[in-house]
């Protein structure tokens, strides 16, 4: 019998001696992290699926998971002899598990649900208690998994060390007490771990390509509360991080006695955000006579506008960044050329080694796609690690990758001819690097949201009937998520304004499937562009230093703005990062940077005017 | 004392008779109408101020009009020595007349406040029952303002005839009975005029540019009943069309009627539109225990896709309302350069001639707005009929027109250079005329709303560090408003998706205060693209058909593709327009639509490559 029905049939076990009609777990941990640590990779465990996003129910007679588009492949193969049925989100006529649920038990009176409420969302579980005409009985067992999965990892604790950011954590408490003022709040719950290190100014290595702390911060008008592992370290970094911050008056605290000391807040009314506000400490404010204020938290937007001493750092970050991607693009192609057997995954450990020569590097900011030919028309393509494809000299290599830095975080997208290009492969290759160069020269009003300008970057694409399924940008943090928001490019229609100081990333995309993808990926900081009678104005600013190779470009499709722009770029990358390359590599970029045209005036033979 | 300010107080002597603490007066009509018949302008009566878009509140020592950026000139000149203040709408720090009144009567025990239940919005009134901490009494009186205008004008009274649309009522109500249905309610009650005529088929004259019919109309499952004024009137078609009818099992009633005919849904689930739905109404249903089912009309959205036979229409008007305009700007032309004293109002009177001469033309679609140089900066600029300014052999003329027809709607806005324009002139000129074409010639996805493709039109002139304050485009009616939803081209996240077979205005501008104006403007025809692996596309067809005067060009400022959009509709004005053109039009057309260049290759160098 398969190992995860087995683990399954076991959970069924559990499930009789408890009576629990019915087990539901996220994919997520107490904190609503994009990268949950391998303790809470609970799914995988039960079911083998190894996918980001996935939520799973277990009854007596049916074990389903939930996930997306992207990985019904994956999940199809993964889950086989497992027992476990697919359920596909994000298509027409999806059933969302709070549907299927009340659908399931509709008749049965009171029906028992478990779940583990510390690492499941409140919202989500509002909506499976919404769903249902007369509530379910809802059983919430943290970790009851322990008792199945008895080499569980603990939860991890890596040192903490402090970060300088520009601004105090003096001001950062100040504004949220401020914030919790206005609201007429006595206290604000931060559970989301890149807003706690952000105000905090505090790192660690808890997950992996976040460098964050797994921890809880509570602050009311007279207090602040850290909730974190300290426990058994033995570390003077950490030592130095805890003392430091107590004598900031913040006490630090154990993680676990969150939970007393929000008890304690009886009658108060504390803002947090359900966004990455877990259920067990909802039902403890609910049943502490807590008035939670449900609301979006300030730090977010906070986080997102970066201040001067932060934007300088990701500049600089971006300069070591480069040179580490120019040294590979160089590698590569000399290596391609040379004949030597490279594969996708000897790319992407050869990309990482060239970053880890940087000063400051600490790691990834997430999984490196590197991917040849028709492995680039996943957009989420993961490189195995054993046999994977082979470069060859033709065609197009797709490689996203980015670095954590303790002055900054990039993430960059390079789409590499390797040789001969098909037309289709050039003409793909022109028009999405004209979208990106397109988004990159907008000018617009104070005011704008992303969305009002994500078409910017598909309009050309969209002119020859192409597109791309993912958003065009991101936030990126300062040393810290790869992914924040709130802002965003895409065509959802969020209404957050672009402010200037934020970062967003600028990566349009056409995907073929089993022919080849291509993506063109820089950071853009959002920068002011003075002020007139028609109002005040936005544009960007590269903060990614690296070619674009100008070698497969259909240059009938640009326009003189599109190649001035370019052309601009090139000698931008090539003056910064030459000082801090040998020759060799030095004589290589200056090739690759090398003016693309000389314009004449546009060809106009105007008619008898 | 001012005439208006006696009125206020003779209307503050009623209050005090009837013991209301304050009245409030919306520049409204019983059914949400975009241009109030003159029996409604009660604000006008009542202050003098003519602005479309005001609100009025008069307490024992305060009387206030509220109304938006647009009309701020306008409303301090009227409203001087009428005692009545201006409220600034629409700019930041407002305070809206809930919150006004909230505050004003801060403390005192259940104020009354006395409105026309009839022309005021449920939305509204909801609103200002919600800013007050305890509720005050709201007294709804309609037609009280009669006590004191006593000439005031009745209900307006046209004659009422039936068009063609290419579906049936029956169609129609069977769409509307199945919304019903699938909502769980047991009928609608249409209150919108557009939705009524378009339901069935009908259309008067009853407001100005709208040919509407005064009338409510009530659908259950097995009736349809149309309250309108039939009374006296002796007209051959009004009696043609309610005979029609009536065959067709619609029951023509009362316009007042529609009160007892909602009073007896007691116990009915009703469908009606918030937004056009008033108190007075809304009172009844609440008082009668109908359950009222406040909801989106589904007619917005039906109207709103036209059918073959409303497109085929649309195409055939356009030719006929083009021939107009090509005799207009032909007849402006000589008329300037012969040097006749044409003021702005001549010219919009030749203009309406012109047009009256077009089968099928029953009157203007809005009040043309006629407009030279400073006078064209003003986006809303009312031209005056007496000592209007003259039209001079240089720099720009703007007009913003449309007309009426049996079979369709039209709205266009031509800027033309009536000599040696400046190069700012000319700079305005072809940025406005870039943005408008770069929105003509986009192809998008299906499930695009407007408002991602609006930047397309603004793009252009933002590069500039230019833009315009209002929407880029609007929806357009078959013989019906010239402004309708539900979707749009503007800076709102309206979600709204365009689809084939909408119609939406292309009109961007730049407004210069005390210089020049210009706003370019064709209605656009959504059409499908075709599909393919990325999915299914639509874009534009233009109906307008007028050429734009290209000796104002700047043609640096275009691109290739933009150039050849412009050469190909003009061919296409020409073609279409020529046949039903005398032979001296015909020529001056010719030399107006010749093809502005011809194209080399643009000029790229390459560099060593």
């Amino acid at each position: 019998m398969n190992i995860f029905a087995q683990r399954i049939s076991s959970l069924r076990a559990l499930m009789r001696a408890r009576e629990w009609d019915a087990v539901i777990l996220t994919g997520s941990d107490p904190h609503g992290s994009e990268y949950p640590a391998e303790r809470y990779k609970q799914i995988q465990w039960l079911t083998g699926f190894t996918g980001e996003a996935a939520d799973l129910v277990v009854t007596a007679d049916h074990a389903g998971l939930w996930t997306d588009t992207r990985y019904f492949i994956q999940a199809n193969r993964q889950l086989e002899g497992t027992g476990v049925e697919l359920h596909k989100t994000r298509v027409p006529g999806q059933v969302l598990i709070p549907e299927w649920l009340a659908a399931y038990f509709e008749g049965q009176p009171e029906p028992v649900l478990a779940i583990d409420g510390a690492t499941a969302g409140c919202s989500f579980v509002q909506d499976v208690l919404d769903a249902f005409s007369s509530p379910p009985t809802v059983v919430s067992s943290p970790d009851f998994i322990n008792v199945l999965w008895e080499d569980r990892p603990g939860i991890p604790q890596t040192p903490v060390f402090t970060v300088e950011s520009g601004s105090s954590r003096e001001e950062k408490l100040a504004m949220l007490r401020d914030f919790c003022a206005a609201r007429g709040a006595d206290g604000i719950l931060l559970t989301a771990l890149d807003e706690i290190a952000w105000t905090l100014d505090v790192r660690a290595s808890d997950i992996e390509y976040n460098p964050l702390v797994i921890s809880y911060l509570l602050i009311t008008a007279d207090s602040a509360s850290w909730f974190v592992l300290k426990g058994d370290v033995e570390d003077p970094d950490s030592e130095r991080t805890f003392g430091l911050l107590a004598d900031g008056g913040i006490s630090v605290e154990p993680y676990d006695s969150v939970d007393e000391a929000l008890a304690d807040c009886a009658g108060m009314r504390i803002c947090a955000d359900p966004a990455s506000l877990n259920w067990q400490l909802r039902s403890i404010a609910d049943g502490n006579g807590i008035r939670l204020d449900c609301c979006k938290s300030p730090v977010g937007l906070a986080k997102a506008v970066k201040n001067p001493f932060e934007i300088a750092g990701m500049r600089s970050c971006h300069v070591r960044d480069g040179v580490a991607m120019v040294r590979f693009l160089h590698w590569l192609e000399r290596s391609v050329q040379a004949d030597r057997r490279v594969s996708e995954w000897d790319a992407a450990v050869r990309l990482r080694e060239f970053r880890s020569e940087a000063d400051g590097y600490t790691g990834d900011s997430f999984e490196t796609i590197s991917a040849y030919g028709p492995g680039a028309a996943l957009p989420h393509y993961v490189t195995p690690s054993a046999d994977a494809p082979l470069l060859e000299p033709s065609g197009l290599y797709l490689c996203d990758s980015g670095g954590q830095y303790t002055d900054g975080t990039t993430d960059i997208t390079r789409t590499v001819p390797l040789g001969e290009c098909t037309a289709l492969e050039r003409e793909d290759y022109t028009l999405v690097l004209k979208g990106h160069i397109d988004l990159a020269m907008a000018i617009f009003p104070e005011g704008t949201p992303g969305c009002r300008i994500d078409a910017l970057a598909r309009e050309p694409l969209w002119r020859f009937q192409r597109n791309f399924g993912h958003g065009t940008g991101h936030g990126v943090g300062f040393f810290l998520g790869v992914h924040e928001g709130p802002q965003d490019v895409r065509q959802n229609l969020n209404p957050v304004p672009l402010q200037a100081g934020m970062i967003i990333s600028d990566e349009p995309g056409i995907y073929r499937e089993g022919q080849h993808g291509v993506r063109h990926e820089n950071l853009l900081l959002c920068v002011p562009k003075g002020q007139n009678e028609f109002g005040s104005w936005l544009g960007f600013e590269p903060l990614t230093l690296c070619p674009f190779d100008t070698s497969a470009l259909d240059l009938d499709l640009l326009d003189k703005a599109e190649i001035e722009w370019l052309d601009a770029y090139h000698s931008l990358v090539f003056n910064t990062l030459s000082p801090f390359l040998d020759s060799e590599t030095n004589k290589w970029l200056q090739q690759k940077c090398k003016k693309i045209a000389t314009f004449v005036r546009c060809g106009l033979e105007p008619e008898g005017r």
